[in-house]
């Protein structure tokens, strides 16, 4: 995708450039983490977050989608039954009197449940939120029980794979646009997954468990999952190894061939089904110029209850050096998948609108920018101030303010001293520090010859400009920059 | 301020433009209210709130404030004791092990309490965040249980009144930004109310609940506020009657003025040192240029009870017509005041960071630009796709795919319909009704001739464009639109 590199790689720089002061501006702070297992989010991580979920916001507005808000609770009952094992870690509200609530733990539980309340048959729409885990916070890994979701959706009853491969075309929009370094998108299906359960002889009572063993392939070696799935899972050994056989599987479309003719597999209905939509599925990315991103990968389980065919996940590929220091920990940065029975379980009657959709892990890839940006010891500016007021003479304070107003009704971003009588130097040190370029300078001999003095931070330059001109002047000076 | 005017006017005039669509765009849908007192936030009111969040944010960082975000949730303990009556509105989190928290309430008390817990002395900065009150819905006067706030504040030692001005001069930037008729700030000091109190003979005990009292008049007339003073609180009517004195005064810097002159008043130190701090602030303001809107009134209170100096509230100005229909119901668009003793609260050495600052009252602003398009039946785009890429011919996916992840990949906000083979007048029909200003056609025609057909929605004219320039000309095309 040269186009979509160089497009992106443009807009990246021009956020790192808008990002970047060298001189003087503030390091990303340290992370105040609270004992509740939350944190504040400082200027500096609040404006390394403000660009990139504006790259990721206009990516979903590129494809059509509309925003949409739920509440941060829902009655208790919306959530229960959604999330599997997981569903321990929903924060309840106190029961204060009406309903019992809990805070949302996702944004797909929500959105499934506004389409069923609200009868909508088809919507694409994204939701940016915060979303709540009582998990045991391991801060190290930058896992906080408050975080913030992207998701995107799309809902309706479509032809096979297209929306679907809208998803997987948006992830790589979105991850080539952030330049985190080369990725693949994990694809694999619920329907292949429970076939290839059924053909290696797992009883159906345990496909749940089985599925969510086979999620921790990520992060633990086959030969670990193996052992829970024997030991701790009671699967027999024979069956354990044909899933390992199969689970070590990953591949372009042509595996997809393979397993089409696998004598086992073949034999199942629903992993026909399966391969058949990922069949289809290669073909519609091939056409979207992401074919090379894809990888059909027999171990990738998702462990979400609500799922019910193709999943995906997207992973960042290690460099080689990464790769020999901790070859498990390839980070997921986004993922998703097709669930087309949650809304029916929200309507009366039982109404199925398929949905499929996909989350972008902004947090991981907030502390991915944020660790890059440290290592390189690169600053960032907190403000987006242009101007500064300034005054070198003492009782100016009224023209300062009358001039900052001046600038402020022109739309211009200004600051000054919150003091009477400011030092000259204290206000231009101001403005180094906190990286604003220019400075506006009244004093008595500039309003004796009715001129304002513009001073260039960056190059000490200053000249005298007429009062009356010195709005228009600042706005060709900042269109110019 | 009319160079304000004029900016802003251009400014609400293109929001207008944006979220206008005669033809077949989505009116803002019914509210969606929940039994427990949220709602969710449709498409179209989205579009309207991003809209002026955005007017609202650009105005925060025009005056030089940096971003910060802090947990939904904060210790119990740090919410306890700091809202007054109001506390009972607080929602808890359920005890689930670990400490008790609650759902914050405002987002002025976790700054407070960022600020003492990072030992920050000084900072200007702006939140946008979802608060949460247990207060019974009524949903007709928009009050929800879960809204947005809308925050600006300067922490910090300096000279007297001009962060306080700043902030007046804030609130007259987005209220005549917004465009929403003729407005007003009202302007008091917890001094002058508790000199006020102390001079009319009420018992300091009784401070805190005349105040309360008096901060109804908004809503109740003097003679129901006065009825709650004397038999409800048991306050003696001829202090009751002196204090009716002083709330019926408002005016400009002449009030100030008088009330130095006050024989029982200027008795006061405390009112005395209010005084002197309105006399500054209303210097300040002159030279901001917003005199004319700001109104010193005596019958201002602001419930909260961390306020410790001037306070102040804007009120939209009903039209006469209004005026005669609902004399009491003028509605508070945002208000703020000064807090110099909250962020010591939660030092251990109880070190005092003075603190001035504002909310917007944006979900009463959301409702009445919503209800002002409703009357005005304006149509609003939930979307901005700008190209529609359609086929007149089955068997044209492929192509459509193609295409249509060429625009993406050049930055173009582009969608298709999901079938392997819709009709076209289902797919012009779509355009149509989302707005959408431009379709490419491919079919056997232009695919044999190496060409694209680009149909403008509104006029229905089509030109043939070569294939390999259509990306350039419908960038052409945005650029002037």
């Amino acid at each position: 995708m040269p186009q979509l590199g160089l497009l992106h790689g443009r807009a990246w720089a021009s956020l790192l450039g808008k990002l970047l002061r060298p001189p003087g501006a503030v390091c990303i702070g340290a992370v105040h983490s609270h004992s509740q297992g939350t944190r504040d989010l400082t200027p500096q991580q609040m404006v390394v977050r403000e660009k990139i979920l504006d790259l990721v916001v206009s990516c979903f507005k590129r494809h059509g989608a509309k925003g949409l808000d739920t509440p941060a609770f829902e009655l208790k009952e919306v959530l229960t039954e959604k999330y599997g094992e997981d569903s321990g870690l929903i924060y309840d509200l106190q029961d204060q009197g009406g309903e019992l609530l809990s805070l949302r733990y996702d944004l797909t539980v929500p959105f499934a449940r506004y389409l069923a309340m609200n009868k909508v048959k088809k919507m694409k729409r994204y939701h940016v939120g915060k979303v709540w885990r009582r998990e045991s916070p391991t801060v190290v890994q930058g896992r906080y029980r408050e975080f913030c979701q992207c998701d995107f959706d799309i809902a309706g009853q479509f032809d096979p794979m297209i929306p679907d491969a809208e998803c997987l075309k948006i992830m790589c929009e979105i991850l080539s646009g952030l330049q985190l370094g080369d990725f693949l998108i994990k694809v694999n299906d619920r329907r292949i997954l429970d076939g290839m359960f059924a053909v290696c002889g797992v009883p159906e009572s345990k496909f749940h468990t089985i599925c969510s063993s086979i999620d921790k392939l990520g992060k633990m070696s086959w030969k670990d999952v193996r052992h829970e799935m024997v030991a701790k899972k009671g699967l027999a050994p024979e069956v354990a190894d044909r899933i390992g056989d199969y689970v070590q599987c990953h591949g372009g479309v042509s595996l997809v061939e393979q397993m089409f003719q696998d004598p086992r597999l073949s034999q199942n209905k629903q992993a026909l089904e399966g391969l058949g939509d990922l069949k289809l599925l290669f073909e519609y990315v091939t056409l979207f110029g992401i074919a090379e991103k894809i990888s059909f990968d027999l171990s990738l389980a998702r462990g979400l209850d609500y799922y019910t065919g193709v999943v995906y996940e997207a992973v960042l590929l290690p460099t080689p050096a990464q790769a020999e220091e901790e070859p498990l920990n390839v980070g997921s940065v986004a993922a998703g998948g097709r669930y087309d029975g949650l809304v029916g379980m929200f309507d009366p009657k039982g109404h199925k609108v398929p949905c499929v959709g996909l989350s972008i892990g902004v947090e991981r890839i907030f502390s991915i920018v944020e660790q890059k940006m440290k290592t390189f010891g690169e600053k960032i500016r907190t403000t987006e101030t242009q101007v500064f007021v300034a005054s070198p003479q003492k009782n100016f304070l009224q023209e300062r303010l009358k001039l900052i107003a001046e600038l402020w009704d022109a739309g211009i971003k200004a600051e000054l001293l919150y003091k009477n009588n400011p030092k000259l130097l204290t206000q231009l040190h101001y403005c180094e520090n906190m990286g604003i370029p220019l400075v506006v300078i009244v004093g008595e001999q500039e309003l004796k010859e009715g001129v304002i003095k513009l001073r260039s931070v960056a190059s000490r330059e200053e000249v005298a400009i007429k009062r009356e001109n010195l709005v228009a002047e600042i706005q060709k000076r900042l269109s110019e920059s």
